[in-house]
């Protein structure tokens, strides 16, 4: 009688989603709130009647939402579009996010709670909704304005912050603690893990999709999509990130293929019936007591949403050059926090590091947020206007030499532009395929480590095998180490030119730029493999053996040099075209 | 971590049936089999790794599939074409399932099983899978041929009788035996709850999707849609009928409303995603072993699928009066069992009144016959005519006896054509509105049922409640019985003008019809009245009272009557508009 309790449980869900979507609509309300109150209503914390009997697989299902909502939110996401925002949505928003977690760090300790609860609750006022946003613009028909785009942009690089949020609060949790190394170690691997899988992704599923759309058939898409993100979503639970993580991954990857729009045309009805479930089960799970109890810190943390939002974001945007009007407006935009804070509070509450308070007081914080966010976007701009006026005139003053000065930093004549292209394009591009070296390695050695404890029978000569897996992982490094080589030489012949002027090295000049060009690349190959080595220590064979691999690569290295090159730039084409290409059909 | 787990599980089902889809697809096989052999493949029962978790969560979830699926047909079935399909597909479908029945408690009789095996068994080989024989026919290119609209027609009707098995075995396995009796209380109940279902969901659903469509969001549409499917399957389950028949019976309510086109693309996803955990979810069940033991009653069983489906359908088509070449093509065209045997088989493992084996023999008979199928379909037309090539002369000359005398049944000219329509009008017109005023006295009888069980305060002087609700429910289906009466005294007068010839009654002739025309009527009001008091007899009120309720009636009725006639006319004219408006925008 199990399935049949539970399937009462979603069809009484899905009924109240029904009723209150419909009614809210009608009201002209925010949808969202009312998922959440209908869950109240229902929910076991409310008289007259416990209406729903399994809360477990109810909230089971719910985490069904998170995958669907940072799927969808991985597909609109766009590899492109984060490019384009440029520098200042990007300073802004990292400004501003750690603001607000500090803030939100303070304001806990402030009212005596737990280091933990005050870390937690530092994050989850910290990421704005998307989704909310970008509904409520579209709504009010501001979404083509200036701060508009300003908004998109900072969303972006919140998302971003928001996955590397996730990973180190999980971190954070299991070890207890916080320290800047394990921070730093925490967010290196999450970057190496989302630059291999964006690059080996965007390079294998598109083509994948592509074939699998040549079949015509809905179905067999919609299942085929559905199984790569849950499929990439288990992997990454192996890897001990969140399923949130690979959802939203695996949607950035599907974003770049040709069949973008008519993916998101099927997966948006499954968005929309597992987030309307988890919204509810948000509910579901609200004491209306606690509410009561904690209405002092709900209304301070609001408040300091409110507040910390729009001073961060414009503070942000104004450091990074944009006019006050538009850096307030964008501000104003931002003022709100969404359903990263439930995410993060849940994620607090799953693994038993914060105290009860802090989830009902994350929903009712985004809930008011969410009911003030359109009247604050749509008095921004008088706001703007008074707040203009009222400025002192030295703090304008401030503010103009601020601009001036930013002005003379950025390059002044278009060879500078260029230049500056250049060298950022050759550092992205070393740094990628350093990055993928470094992942072969340690895959390797997770391998390694995998065969040696399922298949201990496989293992007779250990330093032999070790020196084969080695060996194995430095070949099919190989490719990527001499594209990052090359890289860098041409890197280095660029600041020799630039670095080393006829008129301090005289006639040693060619000689000078020789030397360095040849220097670096080899230093940088050199940190590069004394890294590898580090990383794949539990891998590295006993010496003797070791230089037979190096000796026996060395060998190879220039039979296989230009068959190597020429698969790298097929490879490196085949990513550039898949990223160039529009989504959509 | 029980969601953890749960969340692994499912991105598993997930992984392998995007596998299957794409490897299926390519290799041009049906890919219901290909999710079968996917769950059997991760499943407990083969080695080496047991890959799911919690086999309870998955088969929860897989019950969603069955309710999509069934949501889903729902909407492809429509009462238009129902109508339109006339009385051959009727015939030869309720003619070719009772066979199926008999055929297969035959079979399980004679391999000795228990009576509720061979019961289920019947049952599971009556109905072909809908969803795969519309897709073949699509495929092959066939389905605009004569013969395809007759298995369309039969399908129809085979999915009403499903949905009617459903239920009579229901009730047979709680009550343990069948008898005549029971079934046919059963089949009356399903009877009255589908009309009164019908009636109403189309009057107020379609009217309620226009107004949720006019906000213009597939969020708010679709999640209105899945709120009315779980909600009504919420009141369903409470009136003990499976979630699958409300699921059903609300998509043939909302295959009514304008928006059906639009509706279909938002659940469309959710079908394909919840069918496809469905039946890699039948895989897991399935324990290869039981079909290495029962491998002959599989093949005895598949064998007898195809050969009685086939000569069940062809010989109800013959028989109502379609040529040789239709009837056998038709019938290649049903030789198969699809999801529905699962279903049933399922029914009987929750019910815990069938044993272990009968499951995995559903699925591997529906899996052989799912891949004969599209052969099968393609071979009928060599087949048939072979076939009629060797048909002795004598069966040919009965079959043309047949038919003539079959064409002398039929109304002669277009008089008799117009006024046998208009006899079947006014009887299905009376037998809906009585049906409703049963419905309203049950409902009335239930509701101070529950009201008595759990607001006991409320009830002081229970003659006195009583006659109220009684009056209540009567004063409620005045209308119906208003339009019912008037209805019945048109058919009576038709009846009357026909059957009294004034060569016969001579001078009496205007009297004699009077009296046929005037008593028709009441009689049937007599028995009917009695019908319902039987039908309330929980909540008849002592006589006093009773007669005080009908005498006040009495009095009302002509006061009434106008008004009860325009309302009731304005109801059935609404009904009318819905039915006959085309769906899709």
């Amino acid at each position: 009688m199990h399935a049949e309790l539970f399937l009462q449980d979603l069809a009484m869900i899905m009924m109240v989603a029904g009723l209150v979507t419909v009614l809210f609509h009608r009201l002209k309300l925010p949808v969202v709130p009312g998922y959440i109150l209908a869950g109240l209503i229902i929910g076991p914390h409310t008289p007259p009647f416990a209406l729903i009997h399994d809360l477990q697989t109810i909230h089971t299902l719910a985490e069904l939402g998170v995958v669907f909502l940072l799927f969808s939110l991985g597909l609109e996401f766009n590899l492109k579009k984060l490019g384009r925002v440029g520098a200042a949505a990007l300073v802004a928003a990292t400004l501003e996010t750690s603001l607000m977690i500090w803030v939100g760090y303070q304001i806990g300790r402030y009212f005596g709670w737990q280091t933990m609860d005050a870390v937690f609750l530092g994050a989850m006022m910290a990421i704005s909704s998307t989704t909310v946003i970008v509904k409520t613009l579209g709504e009010l028909g501001l979404k083509n304005q200036k701060f508009a785009h300003y908004i998109f942009g900072m969303l972006i690089v919140e998302d971003i912050l928001a996955i590397a949020i996730l990973a180190l609060l999980s971190g954070v949790a299991s070890s207890g603690g916080i320290s800047f190394g394990s921070v730093a170690q925490t967010l290196a691997e999450l970057a190496l893990f989302m630059i291999v899988t964006l690059v080996v992704g965007i390079l294998a599923v598109p083509r994948l999709l592509a074939y699998v759309a040549s079949f015509r058939s809905q179905e067999t898409l919609l299942v085929a999509v559905l199984g790569l993100c849950f499929g990439f979503c288990l992997l990454v639970t192996k890897l001990h990130y969140s399923m949130a993580l690979g959802a939203f991954l695996m949607g950035a990857i599907i974003a770049e293929s040709r069949q973008l729009r008519q993916i998101e045309r099927l997966v948006e009805p499954l968005r929309d019936m597992f987030s309307a479930i988890f919204f509810v089960a948000v509910g579901l799970l609200l004491n209306p007591q606690v509410l009561i109890d904690y209405a002092v810190p709900v209304l301070v943390i609001t408040l300091a949403v409110i507040a910390g939002k729009v001073a961060g974001a414009s503070f942000g945007l104004l450091l990074a050059g944009q006019n006050g009007s538009t850096a307030l407006r964008a501000g104003f935009g931002l003022a709100q926090i969404g359903e990263f804070s439930f995410i993060i509070a849940s994620l607090g509450v799953s693994l038993k590091v914060t105290s009860d308070f802090l989830f009902p007081i994350a929903v009712a914080v985004s809930t008011l947020t969410a009911f003030f966010g359109p009247w604050l976007m749509k008095s921004a701009d008088p706001l703007s206007r008074l707040l203009g006026q009222w400025m002192p005139r030295r703090v304008v003053g401030v503010w103009e030499a601020y601009d001036v000065w930013l002005q003379s930093l950025s390059p002044q004549n278009e060879d500078e532009v260029l230049l500056a292209k250049m060298i950022r394009r050759i550092l992205v591009h070393a740094f990628v395929n350093l990055a993928l070296v470094i992942a072969i390695f340690v895959s390797a050695a997770a391998f390694f480590d995998g065969v040696k404890v399922y298949l201990p029978q496989l293992i007779r000569h250990e330093g032999l095998e070790m020196a084969a897996v080695w060996a194995g992982a430095l070949f099919l490094s190989l490719p990527f180490l001499i594209a990052a080589y090359r890289k860098l030489k041409a890197l280095s012949m660029l600041l020799a030119e630039m670095g080393v002027k006829p008129e301090v090295a005289g006639q040693y000049t060619v000689q000078a730029r020789k030397v360095v060009s040849e220097l670096i690349p080899i230093v940088a190959m050199l940190v590069m493999v004394l890294l590898v080595a580090a990383l794949s220590a539990s891998i590295l064979p006993p010496a003797p053996l070791l230089v037979g691999v190096l000796v026996g690569m060395g060998l190879l290295l220039p039979l296989l040099w230009k068959r190597f090159v020429r698969l790298h730039s097929r490879l490196q084409i085949a990513l550039m075209e898949t990223l160039e290409e529009e989504g959509g059909e």
